[in-house]
């Protein structure tokens, strides 16, 4: 570290000694994450001379850099494609001065100011202020064969996976709007998709429900209900083979194995998609004093006014699917980042009005 | 109204003779607003077959249609003109379905289901559900001249009437981001700019505020801190010809005018414009059990998870600045907009769900 960092560093520096590593640089202000909400946070921040800087994570880009088509997220008549409404967020924060770096964030120590924000590749940055905008990772089914073929036929994401098994039959698990497209995405390629739902209708919203409706009609598509996956078939040479699903005709016949009216069947597939969610990215905070629900999303302060995008410890703000365990759209993650910039901005001029008025008084203290 | 229109109205059209007028249509979902956060609510609702109406009011395209240059909307790396976003989001909307309407909402009638809606021309419609996004409209100071010289000279839109006062010397009030936002474009026309705050620092984000330093150092702007104006001087004939304003050292100077430190002056300027900010549009809500703060915004539920746009009415939802005081952004109204859509939907499926689950009883206890 050159004496000028140091300098910029100010306090952070001097408490740097704690953990014996190097602090590399301080900032105002830490994003974690380079979703939709990070990148709203970094626009708005820049624009607030907050001099931002992002770590991108293992998912540069986030969620939506997996999805081909964005059709409700609003101001683009047509549709735009995910990775590139990301790139030109990313560009825009980049214009008013956001700065991005590969890393991820491992830890943060809340108990100093300011924090110090750890890497898993050892650095240490310390900052006033820190928005976590972490998102929410692919959640898996946890059955025999779903680890081992993962990237071999087992995927997550069928905009990224999907070429690879043209002309195969595939299998998508889930019922909400992510399992919906998966599956009428993957039509272009399968032979047939087999979309397999634990219930016996879909959540998935009404537009996505009725273009299923339209490809079962065609024959694209077929909805197996009140059915799940039990145990993926293959290996790392053959790939997917198959699948063991059992059904129930009331559904979630996983939990009703030893009921009479549980059958179970094979099924030949190439490809195995899940779709059942995701789960929040909030290991880094585990030491920290930040609130978190049940289900592991951030809890936020919410309500009216400012300060809505507040977590339980003072100058650490949550935005997107972090937070949001329930809307997790686009443009509700782009609205909350930059709420959480504006209310980080708000802390960061109280911090720097009372510093002031600190000094101002110490100063006639010396008269 | 035509019989079939008749059948699809539904119980609307049975309960329509309460008040004698003829009901026009029913409708699923009634958006009263055409701004940011109704139309990112319509192409929600539009893709949910929530059908959605939407009612202009007086004010098509609402506050962004005022703004020349949206440089935070995040998605557009080089910024895109309000009107150009809002042609895009209607141009959205209409693709999935929705439908615009001119025509202002005066009041709804929430002691009947589906709800009443009567427009300022007399015509009733009738909703199963409505989403409140009518938005705010510039506040004024109240002060002589102010009204009789408005359009003639005074002004709450820079960006629509600015051209029309080439070369003048010209007035702006407030010190938000509106204010600091039209002062600055207003240097393009103006002699000087007299940006009038009645504090001596600016509310507005640090990137205008900085922009206001660089065009005070150009000449272009003076900032006349602590100062108020009382009186605006002119004619029909003449238009705007000056101004009175106090000032106090320590801000503030209409509740100081006995105080000797209060300095009263004229200016002379050829144009007036105010941006102290927006009242919310909530008089059509009068008479129905939706709850208002102090100032007039709606309350909504907010919090976590689901139904965070709900009001105190089943069935009304709130998004974008007629809830908003604080953020009053473009994307934290479209983000709300499209959660107010998605709550709707919600509501309307459960009310669906249950109307069909009485209907299978009645018809099981007929067997």
């Amino acid at each position: 570290m050159t004496d000028d960092e140091n300098a910029a560093g100010g306090a952070a520096a001097t408490d740097g000694g704690a953990s014996g590593a190097d602090v590399a640089e301080h900032r105002k202000l830490i994003i974690t994450g380079t979703g939709i909400a990070a990148l709203s946070a970094a626009i708005y921040a820049a624009r607030s001379n907050n001099d931002p800087l992002l770590f991108e994570g293992d998912e540069p880009g986030g969620q939506l850099t997996l999805t081909t088509e964005v059709e409700n997220y609003p101001g683009f008549s047509e549709g735009i494609s995910g990775p590139e409404l990301i790139n030109e967020m990313k560009d825009q924060a980049g214009r008013f001065g956001a700065e991005f770096e590969h890393g991820i964030v491992e830890s943060i120590d809340d108990s100093v100011r300011p924090f110090r924000v750890e890497l898993a590749n050892g650095d240490v940055y310390t900052a006033d202020a820190v928005i976590v905008a972490s998102g929410a990772s692919a959640r898996t089914l946890g059955i025999p064969g779903e680890d081992e073929l993962m990237g071999q036929g087992v995927s997550t994401c069928a905009t990224c996976d999907g070429a690879f098994f043209k002309g195969e039959d595939m299998v998508v698990v889930g019922g909400g709007d992510a399992a919906a497209e998966e599956a009428s995405f993957l039509t272009k390629f399968a032979d047939t998709v087999y979309l397999v739902h634990r219930r016996d209708e879909l959540r998935a919203e009404d537009y996505w429900a009725d273009r299923i409706d339209d490809q079962v009609e065609a024959g694209d598509i077929e909805v197996l209900w009140n059915t799940e996956a039990v145990e993926v078939h293959g290996s790392a040479e053959e790939g997917v083979t198959g699948a063991t699903l059992v059904r129930h005709p009331e559904g979630h016949p996983t939990a009703k194995l030893d009921d009479d009216a549980t059958e179970q069947f094979e099924l030949d597939v190439g490809a195995f998609f899940v779709a059942i969610g995701h789960t929040p990215n909030t290991d880094f905070l585990e030491d920290t004093g930040v609130e978190l629900d049940d289900d592991g999303y951030l809890d936020t302060v919410g309500g009216k006014g400012g300060g809505q995008t507040a977590t339980a410890v003072e100058g650490i703000f949550g935005a997107g699917d972090v937070v949001d365990y329930h809307y997790q759209q686009a443009v509700t993650a782009a609205g909350m980042g930059s709420k959480a910039a504006l209310d980080a901005d708000a802390y960061l001029e109280e911090q720097a009005d009372a510093a002031a008025s600190e000094h101002s008084e110490a100063a006639t203290a010396d008269d």
